[in-house]
């Protein structure tokens, strides 16, 4: 596998699906898992640290609330980790974004927007990192760059009509 | 040792010394120690997991920003976790609050004001905790109750002056 | 009664009972009584300063908006009291986290997550309280956390299917 | 007394002495205290109880962080109860503002602005509540409001100077 | 009339209705009226200006989102105003909320919470205010009072049916 | 006159003066005037209603907190009102922008950033609006504009020595 | 043409279609288009510096969360720019308000509040602004402020029956 | 050059100088440029549209306020681009951590902390995202790691000194 999906709950799978569809958009082979940073800390320490060993270039982790589980990840490998704030139920997704990007010094998050569209952004973000040495994501990359000007477009024509 | 005070970062303590200074007041013993989260996460995980055999009763742990430690502490121990959020630089604590307090159901962290007043708390609520099974510590707990009365008293005297 | 579990209203109960079952499950025994604050503040006084003498180990009260039925009980009493913040009409819960998390130095509450979530946590941290002395409850604590492992293997199985 | 003026500690005197000051300026009696809901509930409750007895009539309660001193009084006194947020260390007052406002249904406090400015306000909205039945006072209100629009026309000779 | 019920829009009824409502059990006169700070200013000057004369004690203004209405009714009156932030739809009433109860010193607005139950408290603010000197309103104020606690007791056995 | 400057108070001006000077810099014509929406309100109504009579072709207004002149203004005359959200004590801004920003439908001001910048822009914009028939103004915007890119030149030289 | 409406995405015609019902009622052409600064950024800048040459005096833009397409364009045409925060899915259109509004000094956007309301205000300031040469469109905004007084009358005819 | 540092102003410089610093650390060669959005749009749309053709594998962009360099940037190359949200004055870069994270689906931005914290870890993800396909900063990466844990190590002993 290239990339590794993990999220802290299977209720997580609606969001973190966009990520896993960019992925299959670009042809890049991923694994999905629960790994839940508070109810399976274990799992999630062997994942994060077996993560390079088991071929992971990319990990992308969805968390809400005190979602600790992209950054728990991030110390635990020196993989590059994505986070993906989760929308919460009471604070809309604000606390999940916070605890996600306001890491200390010396462990990185590649934190996206929170909810559906920062999990696509998670899945094209991990494209463009394996892009940086595979000139045939690249390409693929390109390809969709060229598909969101005619997306424009189609809309363009939408609201004319 | 019964009360274990963990923090981030060292410079954490001029925080974190208001939680020793209560337990020193209701003379509870506890140790004091730096363990990362972030930095040092396989610290921390035999941290928590060996608090219980270690004697510790009650876990403070101090923590600003994207403030994992509270919360991962308590998914590897059974023992009550108390949090403190630290001021953070740029939002004030407000991120260190809301990744403490905001913990999915399953883990509880319990959590106190952000800064000085939440660690003071944290030290006076392990007394009020180790109490429900010490008479002599709820006798000072008592008495402590007592000298905040007193200090009102005073404090109205300052003012008429 | 071991736990009391109180809270402003009867329109709170569909979050508190997230408490009450879960010391159920620990079979912790607990009494739940709506205590206004602000309706009806000398049954509160009453019921804070007579905790203790009514057997009561653990308060948990819930509240919203500016809640302040937790930090005042806590007020009269040493018994340790979790705050419950309840996810307000307008603000979702921010208002009900800072009156209940902001408390002063000297006056220690034990603030969980706005909503369901935070009274679950609220009904496990009394369990976590007790257990400092109650190696059955402990036995059930273990028993629990092995729960919530095998809950994500569930959640993996689904994912996956 | 006419008006008391009460507050969590003596360090809320130098905010509150500005409603204090309007009192002078409009010539109302009044009594300053210092008053804790959560370190002297009871001098609290006696306090709110026994205003009205007291020849008290509106109170002024000024308090910061989880600022419950406005709402509980206003929950033993049928007095009217005007809440000053006290700006706090971390959250600048944004929390004062939110326990003291966002009361439930049935026990109004008459929240003003965050620090110096709410608590002068305080002093004028008290001048104004005893005004609906003193036409002597409500002069002075008048002469107060002259003297504003003067203050305005002298800062512009300022601007232009 | 005694008390003036204002509001910027006839969609601000149904949340103002609840301040009528008080005013109706309390048996204090009042009027109600559209009056928009900002599509009738002039309106709104008038009213505000000739509020006195017209025998008013009381306002209460209703507003949301940039609520201006209370704050510059209160700059044109020297009878106290009540302002109640209206909930409004993008922020939920913390543009109501700020732009209400930070007032600059000299022009006070007693200000409520967001929403129905600012709108109640509103009403019964007022009541409080004209019982300062109307012994026959105080009574009333003190029925309610006790109806508040029946209130809490018939929820306590609604919990427990 | 081109364009009015109008404040709260004279203690804005150093922060509204950096729209007058960009406006010395287009070389338009300008007054500055305190005006203040709750101290001076007869003094707004007579300003905004008089300012096209009286060659205003742009009003920018500052104000902090409860920020209502910018609003009110613009509720009083038709000609384009830009609105400064000044730097407040206790929320650094936040409620002086919503204050402005979140007008209701009907009413606009062209809200800028708070503080100094937001000052800046204020002159630049009213600038901009005057140049739509003004060709020397359009110009000046032009060398303006190239005026900061030259700045970044500069900035790198610096950056790089 | 003479003003421009651009939006991110046709998602953002319901709200934009207000700004152009303001247009099309005081009689002033527009054109519409989308154009997104995110997925065509060089239709952007075309747009935007082929704005004057195409006779646009006045463009309005809407954009969501981090809402880059009023900023951007208006740092490439000197023509006056008004930015419409669209309001956003988790954080209701906060994120939008903040990246429209505090814009650095140089390049400034005139922001209106978030959603319809502002939206419509965007329609009305441009007439405002195309208002300063143009006597007929100033006409029809002293009918535009006439109305909105007799939409309060009727408001308060409503309210009374 | 493999990395581009840009920066809105060399004002950030003194933020962006931690990823530098870390670059330096790993020994990835990087350049630093002034690029700003607003002020220079043309030069950001050359440097993105530039980027890969001129070796640089990885943007790293530091931006405050409404901070629109690392979107802008990110939509006109398929590098991966690092945002870093630099503190701002009045709103302490909330407005640009949401202004930089909240991006819409189809353009990522590897959003960091605010501030200092966040430009260093930005140096250290670009490291993590070239050790992809480098064995020798993958090795440097891990030496980071361990020096990190020796720095908590000393922590500790200063605690206890």
């Amino acid at each position: 596998m290239t990339v590794g999906i993990i999220m802290g709950s299977s209720s997580d799978w609606p969001t973190m699906k966009h990520a896993a569809d960019m992925l299959d958009m670009f042809n890049i082979s991923y694994e999905k898992k629960v790994v839940s940073a508070h109810r399976t800390p274990e799992m999630m320490f062997d994942y994060a640290k077996e993560a390079k060993n088991n071929g992971i270039d990319v990990i992308i982790a969805g968390a809400g609330g005190a979602a600790h589980l992209p950054g728990m990840t991030a110390s635990m490998t020196n993989v590059p980790v994505i986070g993906v704030p989760i929308q919460s139920k009471a604070l809309n997704g604000l606390d999940s974004l916070l605890s996600i990007a306001q890491m200390p010094g010396g462990i990185p998050v590649a934190t996206t927007a929170i909810g559906d569209a920062g999990a696509k952004n998670a899945g094209i973000l991990a494209a463009r990192i394996l892009a940086v040495n595979n000139e045939e994501i690249y390409q693929k990359l390109l390809d969709y760059t060229s598909s969101l000007e005619q997306k424009v477009e189609d809309m363009q024509n939408d609201l004319n009509s």
